[in-house]
Parts: C-alpha cells; sequence; structure tokens
C-alpha cells in the first residue's frame, strides 16, 4: 500500500507488488539542516561566485513553492518521515549521500569539518537503522590528504560504505593530481566513490544557464559525465587501476556515447593535438565496463536501463531512486515491470548494490 | 572492391556487399579551399577570441600529420577524388555541408557572401554529379534577414536540399528571436535544417578544452544537444511547428536523455524557476519524435542506432558517414550487418533521406 505524495509529477494507477527482491535505492540524499544555514549565509553574503549554485540553492532556499519546502523538509529527515516514505514506494534500503553540492563551496577547513560532522550524523542514523540505511561519506577535495583520511575514518570506523563527491570542486576536476591522496585512499579501502553531479561550473555554464537547463535537465549531466570522461582519457584509471566509480543517471549518457568515444579517442591520440590527450593502456569502453558501475536515477525507462545492461553488462547497472528529489512510486512501478529476466532484475535492485557497496 | 586509404582508423576484413538499398550519407563535409585562406588570415591575424576554433584550426591547418592533411585535401574536393572515395566505400550519394564552422565565425558581411559564394560551388558540383551529390546551403545567421534570403535562393534557384548550421554563432543560439525569419524562412520553404556540431563557445568551453575533449569525442555534441534543447524548451517549435531538423551523431544523445528531459523539463516548468522554462505546448520528446531526424554520423554501432530508431520512430533514423572526418568501410559493412529488418534498413540507408531532403 502507498500514498501518492503531493508534489509527486507520475500518479500511479496500480499498487506496489510483492517482489522477491530487496528494493536498493543507491543514490539517495540527506543533509543536516546546519548546511542549509551554511548555504543560506554564503547566498545572503554573496559569498560564492558561482551562478549554478546561486540559482539553484536561491531557489531551494528562498522559495515558498511546494517542490522547494518539501526538498528542504525531506532532506534533513533521517528518522520515521524518511522511512516512512521509503515504506510508500516499497523501498527497503537507502545507500545515502549528503546532498549535492555539499561541502564543495566551502572554504578548505569549513569543508573538512563540515564533513566530519555530516559523517558523525549520517552513520548515527545509519547505526540507528541499520537494515534501511547505508551511508557514503562526504568528503572534502579541497584538501586532499584531509579528505583521504576521512574517508578512511568513514569506512574502519563510522562504518560507511564509499565516498560521494560532487563533481567539480571550484571548476576543479578529479584528474588533477592534488586530487589523487583521496582517489589512493579509495583505492586503497576498495571504497567505491559515487560521482555525483552538481551544476556547472562558471567556466561552462554560459549556455545552460541563460535557458535553464544547467540543472537536472541536462547541466548536470553533461557536467558530470565530463568528469568521468576526463578521469577516463587522462589515465586516472591506468594510475588507480582498482578504484571504482559509481555514476548515476545511467552514467550520464556515456554508455550510449562509448562507441564514439572510442573511436574520437583514438583518433585524437593518433593525431597529438593535444597533451592531455596521450595513449592510455585501454580503450574508453574498457575502464567503463572496469571500473564504473552506473545507477538508474532519474531513469525509470526500459530502453536506456536495457542500453547501459547490453554494453556494460547486467552486473554493472544499480537502481537508485534519488530521493528526495525524485520518489514516484509509479517509477518503482515500471522500473519492477521492466521485460528482463527475474535473475537480471535482483541484480538491477539488490545484489549489485550489496556488491558494490559490501552491504 | 575497395581500397583501405591511409589514416583509416578501422581495418574492415571482409569485402562490402552487394545491396539491395541506395546508401546515401547525409552528413558529408567540402569547403572551397578559399574558406581554409579565410581561416588561415583569422588565426594568423589572431581575429578570433574563440579558443575552441583556435585550436580546432590551429591542429587543421597548421598540422603536418597525415590527418591533417587528408582533412585539407578532401574536404576541398567536389570531384574525382571525393567519387572514388565513395565509390571504395559504397556511397551512392552525399548530402553536402559546408564544413563546421562554416561562415559562422566571419564578420557579418563576408559571411553573408562567402555563404552565397559556397552555395553557388556546391550547387554548381551537385548539377555536374547530379546522381552522387546533393547539397545543404550555407547560411550566416549573423544576417538573419540575409540568410533568409540567401536560403531561398538556394533552395529555389540553385536546388539544394535545406541549410547546415553549426550550432551557435559567436554564442548565440537559434532560440534568439533575431534569428526567426532564417527560421520562418526555412519552414516556408519546407527546408530542413541541419544541426551540425562546432566547438563549444568561449562561456562554455572551459573544462572541455583542458583536457582536449571540447571537440569530436564530447564537446561537440554537447554543444549540439544543448542547442537542439534549447529551441524545443524555449518554444521554438510551438513557434515554427512545421519546422525540421536533422542533427547527426544520433541526435547527440537526447534520444538516450529522453525520459529525463521530459520528467526535468515537466517539474523544472511546474517550479517556475526559470523565466525561459515557461510552458509549452507538448513534452520534450514529443517535439523530437515530431520536428527533428537523427542521423548514424560517427556511430556504426548497433545498440545506439537500435535504442533511437526504439524511441524516435524507424523513419526518423538516417544514415551518414561524416566524409572526410570518419570514412572507414569497415563501418559502412557494420551498418549493412545491423540486425534489423531489410525493409527498415532500406529506410536508414535511402528512402528516410530521400523524403527528409526531397532527393
Amino acid at each position: 500500500m502507498y500514498q501518492t505524495l503531493p508534489g509527486t509529477l507520475h500518479e500511479a494507477n496500480e499498487e506496489l507488488k510483492k517482489v522477491s527482491y530487496k528494493r536498493i535505492a543507491t543514490e539517495e540524499a540527506f543533509c543536516p539542516p546546519e548546511m542549509l544555514n551554511i548555504y543560506r549565509e554564503m547566498l545572503d553574503k554573496k559569498l560564492l561566485n558561482d551562478p549554478g549554485f546561486n540559482t539553484m540553492f536561491g531557489f531551494y532556499l528562498g522559495s515558498d513553492s511546494l517542490r522547494a519546502k518539501q526538498i528542504r523538509d525531506y532532506l534533513t529527515d533521517l528518522g520515521e518521515l524518511r522511512i516512512s516514505h521509503m515504506d510508500q514506494r516499497g523501498i527497503d534500503m537507502q545507500v545515502i549521500g549528503l546532498t549535492s553540492p555539499g561541502v564543495q563551496v566551502m572554504p578548505a577547513p569549513q569543508a573538512t569539518s563540515f564533513a566530519a560532522y555530516a559523517n558523525d550524523v549520517l552513520s548515527d542514523a545509519c547505526r540507528k537503522h541499520p537494515t534501511r540505511f547505508a551511508g557514503l561519506a562526504a568528503v572534502a577535495p579541497q584538501d586532499a590528504n584531509a579528505a583521504a583520511k576521512e574517508l578512511e575514518r568513514s569506512v574502519t570506523k563510522l562504518g560507511l560504505k564509499g565516498a560521494i563527491i560532487h563533481s567539480h570542486t571550484f571548476g576543479e576536476y578529479l584528474d588533477d593530481p592534488k586530487f589523487w591522496p583521496l582517489l589512493e585512499a579509495a583505492e586503497a579501502l576498495d571504497a567505491p566513490i559515487y560521482l555525483h553531479p552538481q551544476v556547472p561550473p562558471p567556466a561552462m555554464i554560459g549556455p545552460f544557464l541563460d535557458a535553464g537547463l544547467d540543472g537536472a535537465i541536462y547541466g548536470f549531466g553533461v557536467e558530470t559525465g565530463l568528469h568521468l570522461l576526463r578521469l577516463i582519457t587522462t589515465g586516472v584509471f591506468d594510475r588507480f587501476p582498482k578504484l571504482t566509480f559509481v555514476v548515476g543517471h545511467l552514467g550520464e549518457a556515456l554508455p550510449f556515447w562509448m562507441y564514439r568515444l572510442d573511436y574520437m579517442h583514438r583518433a585524437g591520440v593518433v593525431a597529438k593535438r593535444y597533451e592531455r590527450m596521450q595513449p592510455i593502456q585501454g580503450k574508453v569502453s574498457d575502464y567503463l565496463r572496469r571500473n564504473v558501475y552506473v545507477t538508474t536515477s532519474g531513469f525509470a525507462w526500459e530502453p536506456a536501463i536495457k542500453l547501459c545492461q547490453e554494453v556494460l553488462g547486467v552486473e554493472r547497472v544499480l537502481y537508485a531512486m534519488d530521493y528526495p528529489y525524485q520518489h514516484d512510486v509509479a517509477e518503482v512501478i515500471a522500473t519492477d515491470d521492466l521485460d528482463i529476466s527475474d535473475e537480471v532484475k535482483k541484480m538491477l535492485f539488490q545484489t549489485n548494490a550489496e556488491t558494490v557497496f559490501k552491504l
């Protein structure tokens, strides 16, 4: 039994089915209320010269629309409200991370310290609800050595299952060697990094923003797809071959682009046109299949899910909901009803997540 | 019989088959040698503050690599060399357009006048080889009224089949009403517009360029996908409902994103967050299925082609090669060998192009 929440876009005409798998949703968001206060102060004092952040949190913090209010209420809850929504939607377990852009817009010392606080809060909730919640650690790439230590603490002491990183940090990407201590720690801990979207940085956002396309409709995906592609083409996975990334929104469309990425990467290396386009050990697609898992967040849609399963392998695609930004029961039903075998469905909803996040 | 050209990335181990359809390649490029001279002068005199253009033509005009030399030679030929390559690759007909970025980087008067010259050159070649070449008109959006007149001349007097526009013009997009006289003319003439990539504009290129990902590997697709999405979400197709766009590289991945585009567009309209995200008559996917055709340029790859056929309709997907940038016989063979019915294969290679371009 479920109730359709106000603000839900898709109305379901059917009931959720009893299913033989656990539904584990792997890209679910929270934040401590204090983070919204920090963001509010950043907005009020115009501390951040980042038009993407300013429009997004100008909306979520300033709007009295139903959607903005719900997002604020749902994000900050790690208890009964969240669990009741999970029950209504048939979600057995959430893998939860600090919402975008997390600490990555704060000055380094504040970011490092707030990440630790958020990880304490999240791991407390996970210990309180061990069958319902698992968590990913917030880290502050601004201070990569501190982030490496915080990731180690989070995984070994707090029981968190990996890290979540919201794409660029002040316009810089994880292929920059200054961030490598964090990647080295993730590899050593065998801790996956969820590469989650944030709005494109100022050097990229221009024509997205002026048409209102900088967010989840398109800009998020492009920014995050670009980030993942940079990690591959600059050789980060040759340097850290056991590093695992999880990427939402079906890999931000890179699985669809895979053939062209391989072709044009090879052409680019042969042409020697760019200093940062050097030979790497494999094809782009090899890294997508070896170092990357993708989730279905935002995509309750058979054609795209099946393409990813076909080109990456069924063990590489995980279910996600994207609570509280997108949590329609109709989408759960659509994913339950995918025309794939029961075995693959269980991998999608349950066992792949158990493997990747060691649940 | 074919020969593998030097510079070809894929070696074919098989011969081209005799097939029961014409292979019509719909995104093929040329330029008059004078355009390369104009570009060379723009580079030498640093006339253009456009890092994407400067790196691309710095390479193609400055490099003595085999690829750069071939591109220069092949682009400028509209006679026997091109036809011999078509024969070697089994291409019956090319639909040819001025190569990217065409006149869209020139000052308006020069752009308008050079577009007319290029259209004269191209239509001459088409008249000389009417069974092998068809052409798309170059237009200069910088002067939209002149561009509308040139499109009319090209279609009614020169026999060209539509227009080709290389995405942004000095960082501006066709949803800006100043460009609408051109769109109005295209609709009135029932002339399709091929929306072809160019490098992202300065306001967007930052993190693409610094990793060498601004070109065909990723930046092209993102820039052009963004452009198409802007046309849809700003209501251009409500204003010009019979306007037809053709978009290469399998719609620059928008067919893969379709579900999420619909969902997040609706969420964006409901949220009233952006002035430029107003209600439109249909869903994003409705316009993709009604006003857009996609071509397989750069994508000799069954999973992505079949997804587009499934979600757009088999009548919406056309074959393209992308000569002289990509012209491997192995890719023609792979497309011949797609696991689709003979009827759909003929639509893909031949009859859809005949319909869209009135061949």
